[in-house]
């Protein structure tokens, strides 16, 4: 028998990891335990009859797009819908500027691979995505913590020196809130004069319950300085996982057609090409005006869910937490009123009492901040919403016992 | 208007990239052009009837696998699937040996990932897939090339160092080489010896036109050290994209269950999850017997064409080059009889003739081998191969010309 050495050691980045996002995957295993974590759709509003006549007809019809290799930047037709969606009287986007991903996170990784050596900077919304810091991790970056919302915000100090800013302009995850067009402009001149990418990451931007939407980045810098096909700084993300369904893995990024060409030789080597089946019904599912169509129920859905959470939360959390009624997305970002509440700590308090919520620590590079949580209304009825904040308070309740 | 300042640089591995892949699809558009550059499979063996009435009956009755968010891991039932087809008598796989991936490159990016810090070394066979070496790149690590079918090969000081070997034992891609058992049972007890990680990619194991397959590594691996689930050094990776049809991007890495857990990791930032429409059709697929069905077709399509191929290529390619008739796989590897050949240098001449074939600076990291050609025999018929190797005759002779 030969004798076995030890084994290689995993990259350094591994063990920089916190498992989080597969503790909320693991809840939603726990029998009785009401997951507002995550950050999930309700499944009712997925068109299921209308996606799976789309599924079966694409097989037959686009064989060859369906089940081949295709380009690396994404079908032809879908970049061309995309640009069609994403243009605006100030913004004239060509298939040059569009790229297609396997869904947001794809489009987060291969940002980090093009733009990030080790060590590098990142301007980054605080707090901020959780999946975002994820996907940077093996770049191992360091960060700037950038705040929005500060009065005191400077945004070409912010922007300086950094290889990208990165920001979730609506209802951002985890705050829930809507930057301003003030801050856009500011963010977008800041941009414009230091250089720096600016990455608007869009997934939550159909989900809007009170008020028309805001300009985005991307049309403010083709305004300041157009061009055709688009050349400027703003890298805008998004999905079709909140749009439609996650389970297609679509997105796109769209951006001027140098970077799109950096992220085709970095998607060439993680996963070659998206899956045609998946593209193919995205683009069937778009000219359909299926996401038209069934964005009325979701709205409706979700902003009933977000005032049944945030009455409860009034009756039952308001001696503990502070927080702002989110216009749109999918969470309500909740602060502690005692500077010292520790959100780690209250976890397994919430896990006990049948509920989970996600801790702010995990939305911060240095997993700093224990003062808040981020709470999810789009995945519960308003009963199991109601449910879940009645435990949430008794959790904070066992919390205060078990300090005193 | 603001004044606008350089952008950040790109990070510098993009600038060590070669875009022959790129050229090849490329080729795919030149009216006229034969291209037996690529790795496509013939499209006409697709079983598109099936593959539609699946699509279609999956979205129906696995809604929420199909549309909703999946585990990161892979859908646990065609984990089990993909178990159950690649446990042997010696060899028990268990659901924690299986990770599914966005078809085979995903594979090679994620092994980057957990295994690799900047500057770290590969034991790469030589000469090597194009693709892993794009899928490394972001990590930038260096490169022992190991020649298997050398005979002063010694597979302890070939693996002792490396964080990972790097093998395609069977018809490898480009050399088309089956390695025999006594190199495969080397390589196993080296891996075993030093602890080093033994990657087997097997995309191309169902393609054995003569003789039966030989054992895989995982499974000599699992004979010397037996063990459920499976715990040694092998990591055995393959792919549908030959099997069915690569537009599902469906793959897998099958291995020991910590390694699975640190693809996890990695994957949780790359793309959260494979579609699930994907795998469920995937796996409705396999259930289906789809790979037993078409696999004979299948077979004897490649086997025809490879044997025109070789016919054509002794008529008219005799004088300028030597290889061997290549048992399996997808290729024939010809190198120059004259040392001196540059096929990078062929390439324009084989252009301008209406052909396009791989040239072997793409194969090796350092892109210094010049005197070899990968051919491609699957993707056009026997006419096309024969008329493809005329073409290529001429080029020889232009080049010959043009150097004299």
């Amino acid at each position: 028998m030969t004798q076995q050495s030890q084994r290689p050691a995993f990259a350094g980045w591994l063990s920089s990891t916190n498992d989080i996002t597969r503790t909320f995957l693991a809840a939603s295993r726990v029998p009785g335990l009401i997951n507002m974590a995550g950050g999930l759709p309700e499944p009712t509003t997925f068109p299921v009859a209308e996606l799976a006549a789309i599924a079966a007809d694409v097989v037959r019809v686009h064989t060859q797009d369906v089940l081949g290799y295709g380009p690396v930047e994404g079908l032809p037709e879908l970049r061309d819908a995309l640009a069609k969606r994403f243009s605006s009287p100030d913004l004239t986007l060509t298939r040059a500027n569009v790229f297609v991903t396997s869904a947001g996170m794809q489009g987060l990784d291969l940002v980090g691979k093009v733009l990030l050596e080790p060590g590098q900077l990142i301007a980054c919304q605080f707090p901020t995505y959780l999946g975002a810091l994820d996907a940077w991790r093996p770049r191992e970056p360091t960060y700037r913590n950038i705040v929005l919302e500060d009065p005191a915000f400077d945004a070409v100090a912010a922007l300086d020196g950094a290889q990208f800013a990165y920001t979730v302009p609506n209802f951002s995850n985890p705050s829930g809130r809507l930057v301003g067009v003030e801050t856009r402009q500011a963010l977008v001149d800041a941009a414009h004069r230091t250089g720096t990418w600016l990455v608007e990451d869009d997934p939550y931007g159909t989900l809007h319950y009170d008020g028309p939407p805001l300009p985005r980045m991307i049309d403010i810098s083709a305004r300041a300085q157009p061009s055709v096909p688009y050349a400027g700084p703003v890298v805008y993300m998004g999905t079709l996982s909140k749009e439609i369904a996650p389970g297609l893995r679509v997105g796109w990024v769209i951006a001027a057609p140098e970077f799109i060409e950096a992220l085709a030789m970095a998607k060439l080597g993680a996963d070659m090409c998206t899956s045609g089946l998946t593209q193919r019904v995205a683009l069937a599912a778009i000219e359909a005006g299926l996401i038209e169509k069934i964005q009325p129920t979701i709205l409706d859905i979700y902003r009933k869910r977000r005032d049944a959470l945030c009455a409860a939360m009034r009756e039952h959390l308001s001696a503990w937490l502070d927080w702002e009624v989110p216009v749109g997305g999918m969470f309500v970002w909740a602060v502690g009123r005692d500077p010292s509440l520790d959100t780690d700590a209250l976890l397994p308090h919430a896990m006990a009492a049948g509920v989970c919520v996600a801790p702010s620590s995990v939305f911060d590079a240095t997993g700093r901040n224990r003062r808040a949580l981020r709470i999810n209304f789009t995945r519960n009825d308003e009963s199991r919403l109601t449910e879940g904040v009645r435990r949430l308070a008794r959790a904070f309740e066992a919390l205060h016992a078990s300090n005193n």
